[in-house]
């Protein structure tokens, strides 16, 4: 059995649970696979059993992931004694009663995001959490991108001044085909919100992360494609979510800002961005060119100002761990490397670095109340 | 005396009268200039007279801009026989009352946007136009664009489908500065709205242009620096009006919108740009490249799909009439020499192109009705 | 008749006539019509006496561009006492005959590029107009984009270092469809070098300007299509002239570049533009991007550098002329009127700003190398 | 011991030695590490043994990686029964000794490029390679970009019609600081070739990939900072090797090209891009902007024409293996993956995918031909 070396003697490499195979679970069993290898210095890990339906498609994606065991009972996963840590990537209705059952069983938890389908069951997940003392990390994989830390370490910094103004929009394509079929995505009973759960909650982890904690806001959502045809042929189903929202935010700083969401923007692929407009400066930022940052500073020679494109690079750490030179990128399976690595680092007894489950919390109240706001066309007051 | 060739026979020249030689002065009176000489088969004109105050410098810039005459009376150029348009280019609170006096004088009137500091003084003017029968033009320069023409004629051929949602901003920095001194731009009485009045409108028009009318919206706006120092060391004056301001819109047609507006965004000069989300594709446009639009069509392979970026050219017209190949690029001042020359069309009996003062009334309603929705924390609905 | 005030009292405006009025006509006319209205300071002109054929074409574009006179036959234009500047934009072939003309009748002269069609013309041109000492401007008008002047500044004032290469290139697709008939731009009697003289040239004199003089180079040129379909059915004549060429310079400075030229490159509009590579930094310019300029600066923390997308504005000189902020856009026109508004002030005793004849051959000299290089596959060193 | 399900039977996974673990030495760590978790259905594999000095060292970064073994010795490595494929990632003077040892040890060689220092040992190690009938695998990683991938299928389907022409570049900074101290990348005897074969070769690799063999060239080359100041103050040392080179190509098929390289190119991290000129279109890239393709095709509506920025995505295989949406990117490592998987596919009896010892010979000859030329300043033909 593998060992780490810790003060107290040594520990016990820390077995990994994966529930779900599809993007997100490949993803997570990709991140663990090489998060020591890129990152180093990690406590050493085992990727000890997968889950997932039928049992031969389990069994398939443990031996292509590397994964020791395989099952198709999630309950068996979590537990087992050999599962330290338990990720969830399954469909999100599935996250609430997977994470509740982990954390009773003293696992640690990396959940993809949204926690839940309703904010009562986030509340509930976060407060286990707490409660169990058990490390949880939330998937918000953006927040670790090299780039967009580097930008924190700039607004801290004072460099682009006070913050006063943040716009942010992510937008995708996959719901603008009026012709798509109707698929779960579109029930709120199996997804929940729309293109608000699906791709605003990231917008959000980022701008809170940047601009503080959100006051209040307004908000505006639609659906626009209000019917899908059911794929076999019979007839047309409701769509119950939104394709797009927009929120007008206050900060708690006194800032402002504008969100703008939509699944259905054609050609948008996964474009995921913000401009943080300071008394001295702005930074712009676009995940289609993840690898790149773009800051004004009002520095200097008039005749020489514009927007700086930075490229990242090993001065915009933990890049350099990936390849050594700017201009070289690193890509989205990266930026889990280095969300895993925090966690594990976080569980060896590290600062925690990802959202938690508590911090998640924050960011998925904001896109509730993005929703209640737009029913009740009424301002909505976080607490 | 120079004649134009009517039906009727020989038509005098028509004599232009320009009030004000700052930027927008400037521009108007090369547009007059140069009508003609580019786009061709225009009324003839004259630049007749010209008024500035003092009255040396408005001799030195007859000189310099080609007029006959030179005057520091307003009155005495909006009477004058030989003046057939008035073109009004001074400072926002004053184009009210000048515009009334050149309509009650029968002139033709080509007035700078905002029509006027407030609603009501605006649809005033629209009245009074109507009344007299004059032609009128106000100065929304940038949908004279071809890039802008082009993106009109794509929306009406439904190349992208049916308008689902639209993206709007206009960003500069003149106000950005926190140590900029107090200006009359400051004053409600001297500016009336802030960044709304002068660059929202702007956006405004584009977007209704676009998009149809908008029905109703909430908004929210807010002023960055609360005072600013007096230019004479003499502490610190208010600053009365937005900075910021943002809408959330709902069109007639039932397609919802964001409309971002900034006078303090650092870096952004003269940022006033589009998203037209369609149901078959997006168009894409941002005045700082004003020769390009991007285009993103749901069609063919997949595998070749992407924002196409198209370089204005002869084929757009009246591109050609400027210069014969695309990469050779118009600037700022050529859209004013095509607003001038719609103008002239439109005088000489041929359709409206630009917006006169009723339409630009429709745009002025948006931006009042934005700051009112935004002090009110409700939703407008315009009529 | 209209007076300039001199120091020695008033002094007659100058007589423009113009000889040609396809695009680059047109250009001048304007250019021309607007020097003195936009820059201000300049001496007085009159847009005297216009040059085309058949008669009613000239008289027909005289009205439109606002000259006094129409003519069909340009020697007469040349001798005429009314006249003081000559504008040559006929087919190249005819430059040389006409500019002699002018200069042996004692006018200024302003010719567009190229010079001739061969060198030896072009030294002849350029001699004669030494011995007569008239003033003459040839139409380089890149040269007078603000963003290149800055460009020369910055590489003056040494903010990229001392120059270690140059790249450059310019691209247009004008010639690109195999299908496109035969014209007279194929014959090498009627057009002489193909898109050397074309486009070439353009590129010469910015690396020139930028880096110095060229002292040798070693190149190579290609025609793409071959053949061309006779506009009437009549077969496939020969191309002459080159469809491509490429070049490897060493400049006197001890920099070395490379160079490329295409007239059959898909996409490119004016794509005319080039990477200054200095000890400290670099800079990229593109023209189809013509107020813009890139700067790269390895100054201060390695974590902010990057390229810095410098917008030009009231900065950079004349831009302010035009527009009075950064963002709003100058045009390939007003390039015209900068270079028309250098030549009227050296014609008024002030400094050389255009390349003259003289400076002209030094740029054509190194087109003539390039093709010479090409057909001898070996280096040519120029004096 | 693991075992491949092959048709005849168990199959024992591949064991993979490593020689190096600098930057390239991680990568082809990861890259083996991941194949088959990524991309799937791929021969197993045993990371079973890395080498690097000292020993200590060894021992610490194949605990990081996951290597089974560790040693100081990379004759040890070479000759070790459970090691089937050698990588080679040290210096470029030691791969020519390594990989024919590993040769005669009848393992294959995953080695870096480029192959040697002369095209004398190259040879060597292309003729032992087939002689022993090893599989060799050369790491031109960037041939392996989903982007380029597509770009070959483009042209190899005639989208952009008959190539005429390329232009092609590649440029970074690394070298562009003239303080830097001298170090070993300016020895001949240790480096070889500077900036050709640093970089070159990639270029090489792409243009050849696209256009075919090159017939003939010029060609020029610098070496920009001539000296530079040895670590311990020792005085300065001569660069023997160059910064920058530039050639003019002529294909087989009689295209042209034109290619440029620069490892003294401030601001330029890794831009190895090309285009690529047809007689129907034109493909553009950017490996700066990796996950991006520019194409133009002359089809349909002349008033829609531009250039399309693809983002690559699941339809440019094998891009979904990593993640199954556009705009979600893949970086550097990835491209390795390919690398890796495509070697291991051929091992297995699938075809050649990326360039073995014989077509990276074809790519070398090309660097050296180019810096022949630019030494003797003479046409070279490549047989």
């Amino acid at each position: 059995m593998a060992l780490m070396r810790g003060e107290a003697g040594p520990v016990r490499a820390l077995g990994v649970g994966l529930i779900g195979t599809g993007f997100m679970g490949k993803c997570h069993a990709l991140a663990y696979r090489n998060a020591n290898a890129v990152l180093g210095g990690l406590p050493p890990i085992r990727l000890e059993f997968l889950c997932d339906v039928p049992h031969d498609k389990a069994t398939r994606m443990a031996e292509q992931f590397g994964f020791a065991r395989a099952t198709d009972d999630w309950r068996a996963l979590v537990r087992d004694d050999a599962v330290d840590i338990v990720c969830i990537t399954t469909p999100n209705r599935m996250h609430h009663e997977m994470a509740l059952a982990a954390i009773a069983a003293g696992k640690h938890v990396h959940c993809e995001k949204p926690l839940a389908l309703t904010l009562a069951q986030a509340e509930e997940m976060a407060q286990a959490a707490q409660d169990a003392g058990v490390c949880t990390m939330v998937g918000y994989n953006y927040i670790h991108n090299p780039a967009f830390a580097h930008t924190q370490r700039l607004v801290e910094a004072g460099e682009i001044g006070r913050i006063v103004h943040v716009r942010g929009w992510v937008d995708e394509d996959y719901q603008a085909d009026p012709d798509l079929p109707w698929t779960w995505r579109a029930a709120m009973a199996e997804a929940g919100l729309g293109a608000l759960g699906d791709l605003g909650c990231h917008l959000v982890s980022m701008v809170c992360r940047l601009a503080g904690p959100i006051d209040s806001l307004i908000a505006d959502m639609a659906t626009v494609h209000e019917t899908r045809p059911l794929p076999e042929g019979g007839g047309r189903q409701a769509v119950e979510n939104e394709d797009l929202a927009s929120a007008l935010v206050r900060f708690a700083s006194g800032a402002t800002g504008v969100l703008a969401i939509s699944r259905s923007a054609w050609g948008r692929k996964n474009r995921l961005g913000f401009e943080i407009h300071g008394t001295k400066g702005m930074i712009v930022f676009d995940q289609e060119r993840m690898n790149e940052l773009m800051l004004y500073r009002n520095v200097g020679d008039k005749a020489l100002q514009g927007f700086t494109t930075i490229l990242t690079g090993p001065e915009h750490a933990p890049f350099g761990a990936f390849v050594p030179a700017a201009g070289h990128q690193i890509g989205m399976n990266d930026l889990k490397i280095i969300e895993a690595g925090a966690f594990l680092a976080q569980i060896a007894g590290g600062p925690r670095a990802g959202p938690d489950f508590t911090e998640a919390l924050v960011f998925e109240r904001v896109i509730h109340a993005i929703a209640e706001a737009a029913r009740s066309d009424a301002r909505i007051h976080l607490a």
